[in-house]
């Protein structure tokens, strides 16, 4: 099956080789970037990929391709939803859809209406550690879940220029956690209430954000969500998630480059995290284009489905919304 | 120097045997408790206390006994103290002091004004892994702290009985992670929220209390605080506070019987957490009693003041109100 | 750089699918094998290779092929690096490269003559845990090295077939750890003692072999090394190193498939190892792969050398003596 | 029971303080050492022992005192053994009993023909994590035992002085895993092999001894043994044993002061095991001595033999012929 894939920045590339090596069943047939250059033209070549252009049109309107990955930047996302199920295309779209919760809404009846396939990057469910804690707890082991605790920390703060337009924490980066909650609980949020602080860097605060915060979810079901996140761990990308329950608790740990320790006379030192998410998510970015393969190939309903891509932006609006009222929000309000 | 316990219930016996064993510096000359029998008289006996009596008053007013330990039933614990403090006599006092806001300000001062010493019984405080957590903090290696995280989860929910009289979750087993709180951050807690539900048991609900419970703290010097209490673990006793900050993060793990393992064809199996109390802060009882002898016989300050059994109390009262409103509650207005 | 595979089972096809994912500078014209069929030959169409061939000469005598990688079965090993060698191609060759001493001399002796480079396929040089304890050591962290041990056992005993004519556990389990051992010492084993029982399966010793064994050496510089190893270990692929010196202790833990645990009533549950070696050290194949192509293509001496090769089956064949005459062996008895 | 310590150096100061503490089923009556001291003397009525002595004979005439513990240096273990054993006395006994088999033998014989209670301070046995594994294996987890591994390396070497009369690594310092080998085995070790290197300290093996060592023992079941002991380990006393078998393996970590955690910029940093003997067997020495209490009050067979300290014995003997001959020893060689 060809494929194309609209935009060539970093998630472009890191999927455009992922699937030439390591996809059979995904050809990448054309890859378009308005900011096309000579290093993406020979990036494209050596993988083989027969096309390298500036217009996503090219894509687009090639009747030979039969599915798009939209990796461009986020305000495109929602419009080339819309254009790629417009030519029948299946997608598979970056998080988040949209920071605008009708252009979400907009983005995902376009994909039902055309009846083709949106998967939507939540590459965490992905993850082979976050992976066996959900299947842990979809397997019955810890009961009735009554908490859900993940802990999101990045390396560092992402440029000032970057925070000003990404819609702030709640949106490019505790949204892979509102997915994450969800994922783990099998249950849908009904409130929220963020906490947060400028606490790593004033010039977030300036920008109108902040860089540590915390939300707390209640469940339909009631039970309980704490969702940490910090722009800045000088450890490295800090990534846990706990599920208890009636019946016990699924925990993870970070993963580490290797389980090498020593034994020095000052402590005992294992590895440190990885510093890099394209380290630490390696295998994840690998399963869920073979998961979105499989899901187009063989007609199967997405493992992550586009009301998966709408949920945690009204998470995220409802995160936002609390911050600034100082109170518990409820989805309710924001949809 | 000669000491009297107030209360031989399973706490006051506890500590009656490590002085007994483990703190040389104090000898008990009279335990008192209003339901003394003779299994107790015995236990008494066997540990070489000379006076096993009903009545509080007989330590109280015993000229040769300068200190006291109050491990009678809440209710009672601020009356004693202004009673051990009208004798002069210092004080040990078992958490909480009371519900009563206005009654544990009043103790306080009551044992401020006479001089005395008055040590809360926060045991957790002298608990090996979360000592070893506080000394990395205080040490400097955390950096600035941001965030405080703390889980504590009983193996098994009180009987309903003692729901009904002890306050409620907040009060009663809350109470310490309230305290832990403030001891790892190092700052005061200004705004609390609380979630709540009833997970565990309806009749912790009709009691109208709830059984899970997760509170969010800011701190004044804009750190955030997490605490999540469930009512019941299944595996023990889960006890484990993480302390993140600007130079990385200081966390433990349980405690747990032995540090063996095994390897076996279905998973890798290592030992649970502790499922009693008595057993998981064996070390903690020895080590506070160690503290009271040691800041009563070189007249220093209590390393768990009055003013530590206050805030705490506080801090319930913001998280029920909290609760009880589905607001963000401040200290200020409970105080 | 175009190279040819001789032998198409197991390794073969790793080496196969690796380089055609993942080593971009080698470039697979011709498979070979005398057991080709119709399913190895859509193997290798998949692969995009071009040629699946019976007779290794297609690959010999092709002057386009630069290097060839040997993964046939052992005892052709010395006669395809001697061949490759006067052809005057680069020569990747499985482990061991012979069980006869000189014949083991003879093909190193050729590759040396012809020039060409000779990387023998000890692939747990280039595991991420094995070689971080390795880089632990070679930093100078753990000091003068004194002790290393090394667990190495298997899930499952390799067919009775292939036990009568492996050579025995010392040269077709033990071989990786005797490699082991060299590469994190730094130094050449002087003597070897071998102790080895029949505990798993009888048969194993009835085809003359032992399944269960240690193996002592003793190092030039002074270090004691241990080895043991068993055919069958119930939790699966046991593959842990220390190195204890003067200065601390490197050592590793096994890999497992996730960091996933399990709190429950009965114990805390991790994952197992793997089970399938293929699984546990699918990224040593491809580093190791890596390595030849940028040795060869840069020049530059194998990470792996025909030395490396020889060493490994001198220490099995003194473990063998050792083993049949119950005392320590000189290597220079079997050199 | 009243009972007497004959030595009153470090190891029995350690038994006098926790009997006093925690031992109520013994009451110590007299304490006596050839060096008494004011010091001494000063420790004992700190502890309410009414005599402290120069001459052991004022406890073993004593007719009131019933059990002796003897904490003398080992040369002097046989002879209170046979005195004890005279005078009816149970008797706890620090390892070794003695250098001499033959001794070892007629102190045992003494207990025996006395009808004497006689236990041997082999206190790791009672160490929570080895006994852990112990239980592990004895409870059949482990199956069939192949194969048992012990690492024990102490933070520093002892005098020069202590080195030349200690009878040597094998006498002073393996014993203790010979030990514990049998006790996790439960077969008998028929043949000893060992290796050993001077690394530590050159003044270790002009006095004749080695600091390095690895001996191999082959057990009567068929079963394998390794241990590695080393005199200087610089992050502490490492002390593990790891118990391999047809359904498993039992295997412990060492112990460490808490289960903290720091997540740093340069690594993830963990405790290093305790530096010193006292507070890593803290717990052990404590049920040891409540062990010997129960077997002697409730007339039961003590859980550390007389025969259990005769073999240790021999082990450690045929170790240093071993070493000495470069060749396996049999038990029966030495016996």
């Amino acid at each position: 099956m060809k494929v194309g894939i609209i935009g060539a920045g970093r998630i472009g590339k890191v999927h455009a080789k992922n699937i030439a090596a390591l996809v059979p069943q995904l050809e990448i047939k054309t890859i378009a970037d308005p900011y096309m250059n000579e290093e993406t033209e020979a990036f494209a070549r050596s993988l083989g990929i027969p096309n390298a252009v500036k217009d996503a049109e090219a894509i687009l309107k090639d009747p030979e391709i039969e599915a798009v990955l939209i990796c461009s930047s986020t305000n495109t996302h929602a419009d080339f939803i819309i254009r790629a199920a417009a030519e029948g295309k299946h997608i598979f779209c970056e998080k988040p859809i949209d920071y605008d919760i009708q252009r979400v809404r907009q983005a995902i009846a376009a994909a039902k209406n055309a009846g083709v396939k949106l998967q939507i990057g939540f590459c965490r469910r992905f993850d082979h550690n976050h992976r066996a804690v959900y299947d842990m707890v979809r397997s019955g082991k810890v009961g009735k879940v009554n908490l859900i605790k993940i802990s999101s920390r990045d390396p560092e703060p992402p440029p000032i220029s970057y925070v000003k337009v990404s819609g702030g924490i709640f949106y490019d980066m505790m949204i892979h956690d509102f997915d994450m909650a969800r994922f783990l609980a099998g249950s849908e949020v009904e409130e929220v209430s963020a906490v947060g602080s400028v606490l790593v860097d004033p010039a977030i605060g300036e920008a109108g954000d902040v860089d540590t915060a915390v939300v707390t979810l209640r469940f339909a079901n009631g039970a309980i969500g704490i969702i940490d996140n910090s722009r800045k761990a000088v450890y490295g990308y800090d990534q846990r998630v706990e599920v208890f329950g009636s019946e016990g608790a699924a925990l993870n740990a970070n993963d580490t480059p290797s389980t090498a320790v020593f034994y020095g006379a000052d402590g005992t030192v294992s590895e440190s995290c990885y510093k890099i998410m394209w380290d630490r998510y390696t295998g994840a970015f690998v399963s869920e284009m073979r998961a979105f393969a499989k899901a187009v190939s063989e007609n199967l309903e997405p493992s992550v489905t586009g009301d998966d891509g709408l949920y945690p932006v009204l998470m995220a609006a409802a995160a936002a919304k609390s911050l600034k009222e100082n109170r518990p929000v409820r989805i309710s309000e924001v949809s």
